[in-house]
Parts: C-alpha cells; sequence; structure tokens
C-alpha cells in the first residue's frame, strides 16, 4: 500500500515527557491542501484546539503543516495561548509557511505550564528530518499510554488515476462518542474542494470516532483534521466521490477500531450492534449505552455471558424500547429471546467469549430499520493500574 | 437510639444465593402504614417493581408488610409477574393481610427464573421468627455484593411526644443517581398522611440517593419505600412536618452514604461538591459528571491530585460553564484557581488524598447560588474483581 503523494513527516524527542522517546511530530504538505477538522465538544479546550479552529476559520480550510506534541495537553494554563501560538509562528517560519497554514495540537497531562522553548530548540532538526518515508516515526511520537503507534491506509483506482490515503492516530484512555480523546490526522492526495472536505470528514467521523467509547470520558484535546492535497493530480468527479468518502471513512473506521483495540488495561476488542431499532439515532442510543457501561465490560472481562447487564445498560439508554421484543446474541449465541433467558451452553459460551474478540447483538425485532454499530474493549485492572498512576 | 415502633422484622434463609445465608426478609406493621415509593427509571423493570407501582396505586399508598429477597433479581424471566404476585399472596394469607397491602422486591441475577417454592417453603418460618429486635437481620439478608448492612436511625421530639425513623438499603455496585441500584426501606412511627409522605419522599430521596453514583449504572430493581405507620400516636402538625422532612433526609443520606463507602472495591468515600453554579441543576450536573468520571475516580483510588481530569469532566457535564472562573479544591487544598494551576505541594496533598475520606469542591465564582453535593467512591481493583465474577 503506497502512502499518499506529497507529504512528509518528522519526529523528535524534544524534552516535553520524561521518558525519552519522540514526544514531537511534524506532518508537512508540499503543496497546499485543503482541510477539514472536527474538534472536542468538552466546555473546557485547549489552546492548541482554539488555534486550530481559528485558523481553519482564517485560512478558509487551507494547511501547510501540523505541528503536533505528546505529553503535554497545553491546557488549562497561563501561557497556554501564548505557546501554542510562538510554536505554531517558528514552524510556519522555517517551513516557509503563512502563519494560519499551520496547526497545532497537543495530548498529555493538563494544567501543567507547557515549555514552549523545548519545541522551539527541537524544531530545526524536527524539520531537518522530514521524509515521506517517516509516516510510522510520526504516529508513534504522538502516543501516550498508547501501546502501539495506530495508522491505516487505503487507495482507489479512479477513472483518472490512482488516489491514496492515510492515517494515523494516538488515543486510548479517556475515549468517548463526542470526540474520542484522541488526535487523529488523515491525509489524502486526491483533489477535494474544502465544502465536500467538510461534508466528508463530518460523515466519515459519524461513522467512526464517535462508534467509539474506552470509558466514557471526553478530553479537552481532541482534534480530528482531514488533509486533501491534491497531489495525485486526480480531481474526483461527482460519482467519484462517493468512494472517496467509503475510503476514508474506512481508514478513520481502522484508526478509531485500534483505538478501541488499544484501550488502556484492555484485553479485548469488542463490537456492539443495534438493529431493529426506530431509527439509526436509537440504535446508536442504545449502542453508546451498553459500550459505556462498566458492568457490561467487566463481565467482558470475565469471560461471563452476563446478557441481564446488556439488558439492563440498553434500559438506562433513554429511548423508549421493549424489552420484551428484545432478542441478544453473544459471539454469535443466543443468550436472550424477547427479554428472556434462552437456553445456551454456558460452558461453551464462556469458552468463547475468552477471545480477543467478542460481539454483542441487541437485536429489537422491530419494524424500524434503524441500526448502528460501536467499538469498546473490557474494563480490566490494566485500566485502573494505568490511571491510578498515570500523571505522577 | 429506638427503633419507631410498631413493626417487627425477620430475616431466613430460603436457598435462593447459593452462599448459605440470609436471603429473605420481611418487613411487617402492625398497623396499616401510609406508603409511598420511587422505583427505578430503567426502561427494563423488574417483576416486583411493577407490581409495587401497581399495588401502590391500588391500595392508595397502604401498607401492611415488604417481603424482599436477594441473590435473584426476579427480572427478564418467563415467571418474573407470576413468582411475584405468588409470593406475595403467600405473604398476605399468613400475615392475614388484604392482598395489596404487600409489597415484594428485589435484588440479584438477572435473567434466572427464580424458584417461587422455596420462598412459599420458607414463609412460615420467616414469619414466626417476626421480632422488633430483628431489624439488623433484616438488614443483613437484603444485601448482595455489600460488605456490610448499611441502617441509619434518628428521632425527633414533637410537641405531642417523640416520633422515630428508622432505615435500612443494599447497594454497592450499578449505583447511579436516577435511582442508585438498591433497596432501601424507611419506616417511621410518626402519623403522616400519603399525600405528604410522597411529597416528603420525593424531596428526600432528591437530596439523598438521587445524589450517589457509584458506576453510573442504574438498575432495573432500584426501590426506595416509606412506610408512617403512626404507631407513636404522634401527627406531626404543619410546622413540625418539615422537622420530620429532615429527620427522614438524615436517614436517607446516611443509608445513600454508607452504599458511596461501601462502593464496590471502594477504599475511599469521595464527596464532590459545586458551588456558584446557576443553578442547583446545573450544579448537580456538574457534581454528577465529575463523580461518574472514572478517571477521576481512578486519580483519587492512586491518591494522584490530578485536578486537570476534574475540570474535564465538569467540562462533559453538558452545561454552560466557564473554565476561567473555576476554582478546585482538594481536600481543602485550592489546586486549581481560575482554570489554572494554584501553587500546592503535591506531596503534601498526595499524602492528605490517602485518607479514606475525600473532598472535591469545584467553586464557579459566579453570582449565582447554585449548589449541589454529590457521594461516591474511588475506582479500583477490587471493583474489576468483584464485577468480572460476580455472576459466575
Amino acid at each position: 500500500m503506497n502512502l499518499p503523494l506529497g507529504y512528509a513527516y518528522s519526529a523528535v524527542y524534544a524534552g516535553i515527557r520524561q521518558a525519552e522517546r519522540d514526544d514531537l511530530a511534524l506532518i508537512v504538505t508540499g503543496m497546499d491542501a485543503n482541510a477539514a477538522g472536527v474538534f472536542t465538544r468538552n466546555r473546557v479546550q485547549a489552546a492548541p484546539v482554539k488555534l486550530c479552529r481559528r485558523r481553519l476559520a482564517l485560512s478558509k480550510g487551507k494547511v501547510g503543516a501540523i505541528l503536533i506534541n505528546a505529553g503535554n495537553a497545553n491546557c488549562a494554563t497561563r501561557t497556554g495561548e501564548a505557546v501554542a501560538l510562538s510554536t505554531a509562528r517558528a514552524a510556519a517560519k522555517l517551513l516557509k509557511l503563512r502563519e494560519p497554514e499551520v496547526l497545532v495540537a497537543s495530548t498529555g497531562v493538563i494544567g501543567v505550564e507547557m515549555d514552549g522553548g523545548k519545541i522551539a530548540a527541537a524544531l530545526p532538526r524536527l524539520v531537518e528530518g522530514l521524509s515521506p518515508a517517516r509516516f510510522e516515526d510520526a504516529a508513534r511520537a504522538i502516543t501516550t499510554t498508547d501501546l502501539v503507534p495506530k495508522t491505516a491506509a487505503a487507495e482507489a483506482r479512479l477513472r483518472r488515476g490512482v488516489v491514496r490515503f492515510a492515517g494515523m492516530a494516538k488515543g486510548s484512555g479517556m475515549i468517548h462518542p463526542n470526540m474520542a480523546t484522541m488526535l487523529a490526522f488523515v491525509m489524502t492526495d486526491a483533489q477535494i474542494p474544502t465544502a465536500a472536505l467538510r461534508t466528508i470528514l463530518k460523515r466519515a467521523a459519524d461513522a467512526s470516532f464517535h462508534r467509539l467509547s474506552v470509558d466514557g470520558d471526553t478530553s479537552t484535546n481532541d482534534t480530528l483534521v482531514l488533509l486533501a492535497n491534491g497531489a495525485s493530480g486526480v480531481r474526483p468527479d461527482a460519482k467519484e466521490l462517493a468512494r472517496v468518502e467509503e475510503k476514508i471513512t474506512l481508514v478513520m473506521q481502522q484508526l478509531a477500531q485500534s483505538i478501541a483495540r488499544d484501550g488502556e488495561g484492555a484485553k479485548k476488542f469488542v463490537t456492539i450492534e443495534v438493529v431493529g431499532a426506530s431509527s439509526d439515532g436509537t440504535a446508536a442510543r442504545l449502542a453508546r449505552a451498553i459500550a459505556n457501561s462498566p458492568l457490561v465490560k467487566t463481565a467482558i472481562a470475565g469471560s461471563d455471558p452476563n446478557w441481564g447487564r446488556v439488558l439492563c445498560a440498553a434500559g438506562n439508554a433513554g429511548v423508549p424500547f421493549d424489552p420484551a421484543k428484545a432478542d441478544i446474541a453473544m459471539q454469535g449465541v443466543p443468550v436472550c429471546r424477547g427479554g428472556l433467558a434462552a437456553p445456551f451452553s454456558e460452558a461453551e459460551l464462556k469458552q468463547k467469549l475468552d477471545a480477543p474478540e467478542c460481539q454483542i447483538r441487541l437485536s429489537l425485532r422491530g419494524k424500524g430499520r434503524g441500526q448502528a454499530r460501536f467499538w469498546t474493549c473490557d474494563l480490566t485492572h490494566g485500566y485502573i493500574h494505568i490511571n491510578a498512576s498515570y500523571r505522577t
């Protein structure tokens, strides 16, 4: 799989986090890219998020580079706005870009002043290291409690040529549908007008990152940016745009699933599927309630086919549904029919639930065709261990 | 402290749960009590909850006895309604009460048929054991994963004499403000008309059980019943009713706090206080969001003064607030002023957070006088351990 043309990446250790591994990454596009962004809905927004929103409006969606650091969220600090601005400005200068075309993103601890000087000092090395081949290095530099870097790629053969797609993401805790706590950057070399890009991003995010839940928390720094630099020279026609959207959605779904797989302490990747609801929105609320239930997630951790907790979690979703019409299957095995226990071999299902991938399916037997799929993970001792000691 | 007059209690082991300890309890009032109830808001409602709602309407709030079992929720089962009805009927017959005056409540696993025969067989022993002195026995019999039985008592000296109050509750997981997952029964020997009782119960529940969160889940069986049998012969006048309400609220608050203290796996009792919000409702939503955040709760488990997580959780409450006006204190130590880090000794505060009681206070510096207090607990390995293996 080839990466999109016209992008270069870099990563260095700037000393923002204590552990000596790369914590500063750069994504650069040789030719101005059209861009669209989606950001956290938390009322508390980090300085880099505010800067991105402002700049995307100011530049009318033109982006030349994104500077990303891990180890400090640059949020709830005195110097937050100044640091975001000055580091972006320094990067613009080195890269010879206009200021509004540089975005910044941060992830890490909240409320600790970030040392912009360290970033400024590391920038020359960072720019020097730029290479189209350092995609994975950049993906690794933006991780925090992640165990693995998260990347995905795709391509589409259109009438006028091939276009390519690639994305990187970080995130493994504080993950919730209203923007998973995460940073994600998706690049394509297709030529896509900004307005179309915005529509595509919104829909693709709804079908990917907004279907993801690790622990129900939403961070102050969530950032998802989609870049289209047109370096392929291929402009999809109206019909082909649908295929482009499909590929972008696919890349984002793979990233979202990687985040659930790497959920803090997670041993299992869990897919929640709801069908037969009155609408997709209702199905999504039911799926989210199940995905967010600590009792469902601990049951999965224990390979316990405790469908009562699934039914109970659905009952808390705040949408009307008739439990007497609810069928539940786990790993494809019917465990509940019409709200009542279905006969199944507990021992066999327990064994099936020991698998690293688990599936819970709630069918409402309704005439409705509303459906939704959510991704989450089990809740284990590891989550507690990581989060009781992350900051200190 | 004396218990309310005119009530008797009993408990036996009926064989509903495997562990051989009492699992069936009975509360009886010698003279018909006025009663009011509050029940789960989950869309999935257990058979006993439905029966209680129906009967309280039918009897116009008259109750003679409450039959409670632990070990099986009698929910999402084929025979649920029949078992609830037949066991209530058998109890009414033995106690010589009219049928609608017997309530039932169940707690335990969902989706497993409950053997009504075991309850019927145990009933004669249960009735035989009735005694005003067996209050604690009944409180112990209704517990499940609880480590301790939960009781509280109070009395008030009114113009015409003394009235007494006592309550028992069970619950330690699946606890959430929209009825904590719990059973609670509160008795008084004051004479209180049913209409007044309903008003008192609603307000007292809002100020107690609805301020409680262990894990954000709400069960299918939550039941809170308030009985007033008038056995003291004292009828509070309009003015004195306010004092009666105070005492009932106090008893319920003590029970609610006991539940948080005994939260599954909890090592610490946590009070969240929000002041200066535009309204009490806004303050409650902020407090609830903080109380429900797994990241805040794991930070407390690790004695980590991670106020950034508190601010972030508040930002997810879905209510407008200005982070720049947010002050946060932990254990009385200011850790955040105006949304920014306040200087404090990390080592000292860490030590203070090792205490079994922790306090988080969010002040919004607003002109608003809205405030709220929530109770929760830390999120520890113990929670995972209990819930990954509870059913099996």
